[in-house]
């Protein structure tokens, strides 16, 4: 798919509220990494250990910072932040929600009479919305989408094709959800009565709010008495779960396959690593970073990085190692016991 | 969404089969938490650590046990189980498949002329049935639904929407299953030729049994040759990944992105914590309790409570721990030479 | 599901080119495990741990090595790799593609005027294919998939119902993808301006090989720039999650619940073990076997098998452990001095 799109740089500079230096009348088709671009193409150096790549890059122009002009030779735009700069860059590339068929509705949707839809609210084919449900003006909703009685979505939002939303759930504005992803089921609650589990009935909602995007095949449940709650420009990645009555701070991210328990609280502008488990009823505060793939089993009241985990070692290795940790607290008591017999402490 | 729904609280102890102390006319409208609920809401006492917030809850009445009537000004239900008596008091308040378009077929389902529906299945818009499966009284299947040839599902069973179930499987009685959950793809079976991975065809099939509920985006593969098998009041959650030929014992309950290998049995009354891996081809006794994240590699022959994994930390200092745990092994052979040296063994 | 098919023993000895001991006229009706098998089926023996099954065998026929000739009384084939003969046996018994509606498409699939559909070519009910998409000849597309503009699928592939392919995705010959896979999605790319994060529209599509299966609710990005790539062969199971740019090296296999991180680079036949996750930008080369669960934090230069994490305990005895390993560096240090003060070093 070429998406046929040309700018001067000058246009991109404009756009992008930077410095030109150069010639404005090149002509930029598309973007591209610095190895890999050719001419027509916009690159970017975001991280100064690629700076040895510039020299050689055949972009027909360069995002940089000022302490790299030197070592640019062709046309440049100066940003005090070009990696910002190129994000922003790649929007005019992008296939954006305005070329979809705004305002349009596939004949074989199932729409109750009951539902509110906005201006220029497009619908596609096979998608399902139950009673009460409001869409806001600009918003598209994919193909075999579902919507769940009395659920909202806000303005300029995009459902991608095969998003389920249950009932009861509201999501703001400019939010974008990717497909498979599951909202509003029920939350995971049960109570043993001995013999078996009596069912907790989620009668909660899920509250999402504005700049959200989730990636695919992500689920967020439904709160069990009150509501599940996503923040303000919450971003979530592919296959996230988040359990009933989690809340998440505004502007947290949270990456590939991480998981979050029942009631915990996220603060703002956490970092939640790929493969991350949260237990639950844990507290977060704003501004923590968690490495991948570890495990967050305790409360955590103070901003900066954690991790938990061991090594990746050859396997003959990792399964002696694997095997003393199994003696860990013994080999710790004996070391003890050693310190005293030497009188080394 | 307002359910609208309203009980006395004689009513409500009348189904809870609990006593009533205070105003039986007294009017409940809904649930709510011990800090939460307000008027014409009804709360609960369950964890005695939250005792202290018994006389604040302005809940119209509380469901406590004996030991706190003192403490409970206000009305109060008293239980032996009270969040037993809390699970089945949310069945008064939910959205409940009676609910549901009780019989309706939408038109634009696809449905094969050998399929057989008991009385009162509902089928909603987009649902696609193949031939020779059968669906007992009273089941509902959500929209978009697709159920493969000859599959079944048994009584008051209620598939949420975008549920694909395959060929060959076998869901009973009273089950719940919910968006976006895939049974009976195909186990990950190929015999590797030393060139390249043959495919085994999955030719089993699935077997779930009664009362079950299953959350959204989970997988559970078919088996290889013979069937994977979900005993009774099995409850999974979503994410959960099931391999072929895994047999779950009933009541067996599966947490958040718990994934299960190959041919692996799980017992009775097991916990599987969330994100846990067990790996295939183990057997686990009845009663296992696996904490959140850990990876059971090994066969479990006791019942009891297990774990793996290292606590969460800073990650400067959990850097320098998980290097030396790439030399637990020297470290307890040096610690064991000392101990000979000094004769402290 | 019966498939009602039969086989003689000599038709399935020549179609695996295996030799056959025994009666060449046995009918074989079905496949059957060394313990399950009954009469009729056909079973094999490739772990040789099972050796003991053999006498006690019901089966009608047995696939076996050489080496096991005399341990075998009835009916046998003869192959140099009983488990890969095994796999071949399996086509003979599945539902093949062939068995699919071939070459119809259904009235209610929703299909650009603009799409390619080769000889062949089924389309299932609810279906949409937008723009420009084309399609090879043989290939089956199951009820309620979406193709997105732009993209391709080789010849004698098969969707599963429930597949989402995004625009500009490139999918090779004789691929399987099951249900409830979303292919395509937007990488997860943010660049944080200081409040907020502004969205890296992803620009690159995803290139998949010929060969490719790929399991239930499975997920892979498209690139920010260039393009993901997997190769040919590779088998991925499901909740596989691969993030953008990545590329798979030809026939490596990715278990369950496995994850790579962006811009990662793995070699060919490795196999990645069920709920591995790998970080990103990280380079595996080939030939490498990462053991279940582990976290692959550091670039693997040298083929081999690896893993990382700790042995399954009792809670109990865990807990201490995992609170020493907080303590591991310390412990080393103390070791170190002793060590010292004993001249044991």
């Amino acid at each position: 798919m070429t998406h046929n799109k040309s700018y001067t740089l000058q246009e991109i500079a404009d756009f992008l509220d930077v410095e030109l230096i150069g010639d404005p009348q090149c002509e930029i088709l598309g973007l591209g990494t610095l190895n890999g671009a050719g001419t027509g193409q916009l690159s970017f150096l975001s991280n100064p250990s690629y700076a040895d790549q510039l020299s050689g890059c055949k972009a027909s122009a360069i995002i940089i910072g000022d302490q790299f002009v030197d070592k640019c030779p062709g046309n440049k735009l100066l940003s005090a932040s070009p990696y910002v700069s190129f994000a922003k860059a790649t929007s005019l590339f992008a296939t954006s929600i305005t070329d979809d068929a705004r305002g349009l509705v596939h004949p074989s949707a199932s729409i109750h009479d009951s539902v509110v839809l906005g201006k220029g609210v497009s619908v596609a084919a096979n998608v399902v919305i139950e009673a009460n449900v409001t869409i806001a003006d600009n918003s598209t909703i994919g193909a075999a989408c579902y919507i769940g009685e009395s659920s909202q979505l806000g303005k300029n939002s995009k459902l991608y094709s095969g998003v389920t939303i249950y009932n009861k759930v509201c999501i703001g504005d400019n939010s974008i959800i990717h497909s498979g992803t599951v909202i509003g089921a029920d939350g995971f609650g049960f109570a043993f009565d001995g013999e078996a589990s009596v069912k907790i009935h989620q009668l909660g909602g899920v509250v999402i709010g504005d700049d959200v995007e989730i990636g695919a095949n992500t689920t967020i449940d439904r709160g069990a008495i009150e509501d599940t709650i996503i923040g303000d420009g919450v971003k979530m990645d592919n296959q996230v779960q988040i359990a009933h009555n989690v809340k998440i701070g505004d502007h947290t991210m949270l990456c590939g396959c991480a998981g979050v328990g029942g009631s915990t609280v996220i603060g703002k502008y956490c970092i939640i690593g790929g493969g991350v488990g949260v237990i639950g009823h844990l507290n977060i505060v704003d501004k923590v970073h968690v490495g991948a793939l570890s495990c967050v089993n305790q409360s955590i009241a103070e901003p900066g990085i954690y991790a938990s985990g061991t090594m990746l070692q050859k396997n003959a290795l990792w399964k002696r190692n694997a095997v003393r940790f199994a003696q860990l607290d013994s080999i710790s008591k004996r070391l003890k016991e050693i310190e005293k017999s030497t009188d080394n402490k």
